[in-house]
């Protein structure tokens, strides 16, 4: 059987495209941020896709670890030329969103699929030179940096620790003698562990270490320590380096270990912006501690968009276009197989995710707002704005990465066993997206960072002072509660509601706690648990809060305002329903009655929605390029496509294996 | 850096193992079902485990997928002459357990870690046969089979049709002047599709096909079909046949794919046992439809034990032995960093886990009992005991594989990065469990058939006639609620009235539904999100009882016994709290008193359980071989055998890739 893509779109993915009632174009110029915005990312895909040149001859799946790297370094280089090319074309200059979009995000995944091993040296690399270095180490290691001549990494985590930076044990002892930093890992779990293009990629790093001299130590500072030759790319003497090994996902981006034994560098690569190590060897401390908040929280910021709610709106795409196209089973008898589709429990896994894509995409836009703001303060020194940039974007990171990995799981389980194969695009999309939810601050941690901040608003409302806007309505927590009536307004309250009651809660718990004796630290750990929750139901209801503003302001057609509405009511139904407990116990959602109306309420969403699912997820107007599923293609030729992928495998090359020959001949003959 | 791992015990695991007050011993005899089976146990491990014969010098995931496959093909080879050895020496005949633990579960994870794509012979192939063929038939092909002149699998499901096998589209046209089946595959979507084994490795299947017989089609039947020519493996005329391509896991099963293009097969090739043809085309119908049944009911049982009891041991393994070793952060400032297990989110990840592999454990030795007297009573003819056994492999399918793979994840993320590492064994343990989320019955699927069960025995309760065992509490349900008070009796009372009431709420609104005009069919979709939720939580109360009547009548010491109730508790309040909506909803803990004082008590626990948490998972007493992870081996040595996993990486032997000489360099010195 000679199979080929049919030319034609598959018929019930055509019905469906008739069905939907929104103007695609108009939902997706909103979500890009205008129709400029939408041109501009169009032109970009186009000029990175169009000529095929990332396509992989042979997919990434079937070759050895190592042929996956070289091909990733490969199209690394490729790629970075390419982006040159684009500038000039352009005449723009090294932009951070064009390389953000072209190395994360759902662009850059359809060129390098699981990541390329350069990605540190723009992430990382450049832009902590930029915060942290004195302007003289600015003009020696930005120009080489920037011209590609060498090429760098952040080694920050160690094998030891992660989570707590002031633990980390790599150190780096001055010696005013020769004006240098002797570095050393003194122990296996100091050796560094983890960063990105580390293994067998980059020449230089910036090394964050225990900085000692004149007999004391003064915490951690990052260094740049070059790592080996730049003819020869041999590590230099005292260097131990090399990869950490395959992972769940994410494997062409090299991450790699690397320890120190006697290792001079120059006084001068220290990073100087802010401490100093004079010639002598006298420490001088940094006027401002936390000026170099901005990356980390930038990045975690750009994971809520290009992470979590972009990975989620590619599954949820490949997964609602498969069910409009799958028919299984009888619903009645003598009717033909009904589209998978049209299953409530379908709809149940799908629709809640399509509603959490966009959810998350505007909760992203209001943090790129705010952390943008915020930045500008700082510049001018003003703080204020830092705690709750800080609370909301752990928090944001957390939930939204937590979210994206189990509704990818959910779309890939409601696609069948067909779910279950690498061309599918889930597993691929999965490893990506979970590993998001470890680094750059694991979710646990980050939500009890959250948990702080909440606990302390809770603290300073008691006593009487102002709180800052993204926890203000836990001042009406004390107002009497109205019976329940179904809107999104009173959705949002019972969501803030809930918040309120969770903060109390573990506020209380904590101190009834040290009341009887318990260490505020044994406490806080006994009330943990309770405190994650907190900080979750905070962000939910911030979650729902953005949208509800969105749908309030943003300027809509009546067919698309009422489209966005169904998917807000969803979003915010079925997480409510999903801990039903808590709105029953805290919120005016408190009857049976209350929650039965809801539980219809979800089925007849469903239904409401089920029309505009298609158009929806078009309209996410994500290219098959990008999409990289037979499950999911613009043209629903689902089987034809499976099987071509199938025959990609290069066990499929032949008609018989060698180890017919070998093995399994000899072993049926052998009379066992 | 010569690392070398120590021959101690790290420190902080040797503690553990002090503080615990349990007889290790006392509780692997009891897990395994009595000295002597452990005795058996230990010694088929040490039989196919010690002389390291199976292990892989690099590991898997380093190599490409044609080189997994031909390694997998060599180790199915030595691993079967190696059962034959076993067989041999303990004079055994070849019993179906010896295959099951050395084929799947996890020994067999130990030997050929993604599964062999052997493994289907066995479990599905030679069964069939056993099952469906006449006695004629068993005789020439059971001893070809048997004796491994031929290796066999099982074609049913294909690329269009899982789920509903009516639906399959494969055809069988008999021809009575040959006398002679024809086969083909009319369409794309007729493909047969995952069967393993079926890709490169079988000559033989049993191919699920419609049987057309003079001018009618009676549906679909079961023939055996010769694929490949048994000297050169070449595939038959008329056959297309290949693999299915890279997935999620399991790649060594050699998944395939397979149509017909008029294939002849002699009339005798059609298993009769059940129903037959004549030579002249006469159709035969069999005589109880429902014999079939067996096979399908045996694998999910094994499914609940062997795949999610048991790999989820394995994950929960791992991570409380890292868990216990790993330290960091400052809990109070200028102590220790503590042990993360101390962490009380640490342990509400953990020990829920640790109690739901042993609560799924004694579910799993529940469901084999019955599954063995209902057999027994069907070879006699009776098939009462059918619809329950029916209705409760489902749903214990579904929970155990669902949980068991969320809690691998759980577990996973619970490790940081680390656990990202596929040395870990995290990724490949879920890639096993997730899989058996969808196969042998799609869990969604399977919970809507538990949710007929009860719907049926619901509306026999109301018409006033008796229903079985498993939901005679819905008896009950109309009793008066007494207040709450906490024990494990009342905790199981809460759950059979969770339980109660989800089937009285979807009962209801199929009926009002119905009554205003819906049909019977749309109405059971609309209540679908509810009938599932009523399944899932009917078998959380089934488990809850199990797991008392355990405690209730087995002979353990005092510490043992208050071990495991902690873990039965542990377990009840876990689950409930999760859906604690449901429980103030519909049963009898329903003030916001009652959920805060099982919110206390649930920390209470973890804090009770903590000191037996390394004893608990030592007693699962699962050999380094079989946990292969860096971070759970039995001697605590975690980051020496991280770094040594590392060092293993293809990538690492050599200290120069050559892509810098061809990419990385020109790229540098290109002066972009």
């Amino acid at each position: 059987m000679d199979v080929k893509i049919p030319t034609t779109v598959n018929v019930d993915l055509a019905n469906e495209r008739r069905k939907g009632n929104i103007n695609i174009l108009e939902l997706t110029h909103f979500l890009d941020g205008g129709e400029e915005k939408t041109n501009e990312r169009k032109d970009l895909e186009n000029f990175f896709l169009s000529d095929g040149q990332f396509l992989d001859k042979i997919p990434a799946d079937y070759l050895s670890h190592k042929e996956k790297y070289e091909i990733a370094v490969e199209k690394s280089c490729m790629l970075f030329r390419k982006i040159k090319e684009y500038q000039e074309r352009k005449g723009t200059g090294s932009s951070v969103s064009l390389f953000s979009s072209v190395l994360g995000g759902m662009l850059g995944s359809a060129l390098i699929k699981n990541s390329t091993p350069f990605s540190l040296h723009y992430v990382m690399f450049l832009p902590t030179i930029l915060g942290q270095a004195s302007e003289d180490q600015q003009y020696h290691w930005l120009t080489r940096a920037w011209n590609f001549e060498i090429l760098g990494t952040y080694a920050q985590t160690e094998l030891g620790h992660g989570t707590f930076i002031r633990g980390l044990e790599t150190e780096a002892h001055y010696d005013a003698t020769n004006e240098e930093f002797v570095l050393n890992s003194p122990t296996l779990t100091s050796f560094k562990w983890w960063p990105g293009g580390l293994g067998q990629t980059c020449n230089y790093a910036i090394v964050v270490a225990q900085l000692h001299t004149q007999g004391k130590c003064h915490g951690i500072h990052p260094f740049i320590v070059q790592l080996r030759d730049e003819e020869t790319h041999m590590p230099l003497p005292g260097i131990k380096i090399g990869e950490i090994g395959s992972k769940l996902g994410m494997n062409t981006v090299n991450n790699g270990y690397l320890g120190f034994k006697n290792v001079r560098i120059p006084r001068a690569n220290m990073l100087m912006k802010n401490a100093q190590v004079l010639k002598d060897g006298t420490y001088v401390k940094a006027k401002n501690e936390k000026l170099t908040y901005g990356t980390m929280i930038f990045v975690r910021v750009s994971l809520v968009k290009n992470v979590a709610a972009a990975f989620l709106a590619k599954a949820v795409t490949i997964a609602t276009r498969y069910s409009a196209v799958r028919r299984q089973s009888q619903m009645k008898p003598g009717e033909r197989e009904p589209q998978i589709l049209d299953y409530k429990t379908q709809q149940y896994k799908l629709f809640p995710a399509i509603a959490t894509s966009v959810a998350l995409r505007f909760s992203a836009d209001w943090l790129w707002d705010i952390y943008n703001s915020v930045n500008a303060d700082l510049d001018r020194g003003n703080m204020e704005g830092l705690p709750e940039l800080h609370a909301m974007s752990c928090c944001l990171k957390a939930v939204s990465t937590s979210d994206a990995a189990n509704f990818i799981e959910i779309c890939r389980r409601s696609c069948g066993g067909h779910g279950y194969m690498n061309s599918s695009n889930f597993p691929n999309t999965y490893g990506m997206v979970t590993a998001a939810e470890t680094y750059e601050g694991e979710n646990t941690v980050l939500y009890l960072q959250t948990a702080r901040f909440l606990i302390k608003a809770w603290n300073q409302l008691k006593s009487g002072s102002s709180v800052t806007s993204t926890v203000s309505y836990l001042n009406q927590h004390n107002a009497a509660r109205s019976k329940y009536s179904h809107s999104l307004d009173s959705l949002l309250t019972a969501y803030q509601q809930v918040s309120a009651g969770l903060i109390r809660v573990s506020a209380e718990m904590i101190d009834s706690k040290t009341r009887s004796g318990m260490s505020p630290e044994d406490a806080w750990n006994q009330a943990s648990i309770l405190l994650v929750q907190a900080a979750e139901a905070h962000c939910r209801a911030f979650i729902v809060e953005t949208f509800i503003k969105v749908l309030r302001t943003a300027p809509l057609s009546p067919a698309l305002l009422s489209v966005l509405s169904q998917l807000c009511e969803l979003y915010a139904i079925f997480f409510l329903l999903n801990s039903s407990g808590n709105f029953l116990l805290h919120s005016n959602v408190n009857s049976p009655a209350d929650i039965a109306q809801i539980q219809s309420r979800l089925v007849q969403l469903l239904e409401e929605f089920r029309p505009n699912a298609v158009s929806t997820v078009d309209a996410f107007d994500i290219r098959d390029e990008i999409l990289d599923s037979p499950l999911g293609a613009w043209d629903g030729n689902v089987y034809e496509r499976l099987f071509i992928e199938a025959n990609k495998s290069p066990l499929n090359q032949e008609p018989v294996n060698r180890s017919f020959h070998t093995h399994i001949k000899p072993f049926l003959r052998s009379n066992l």
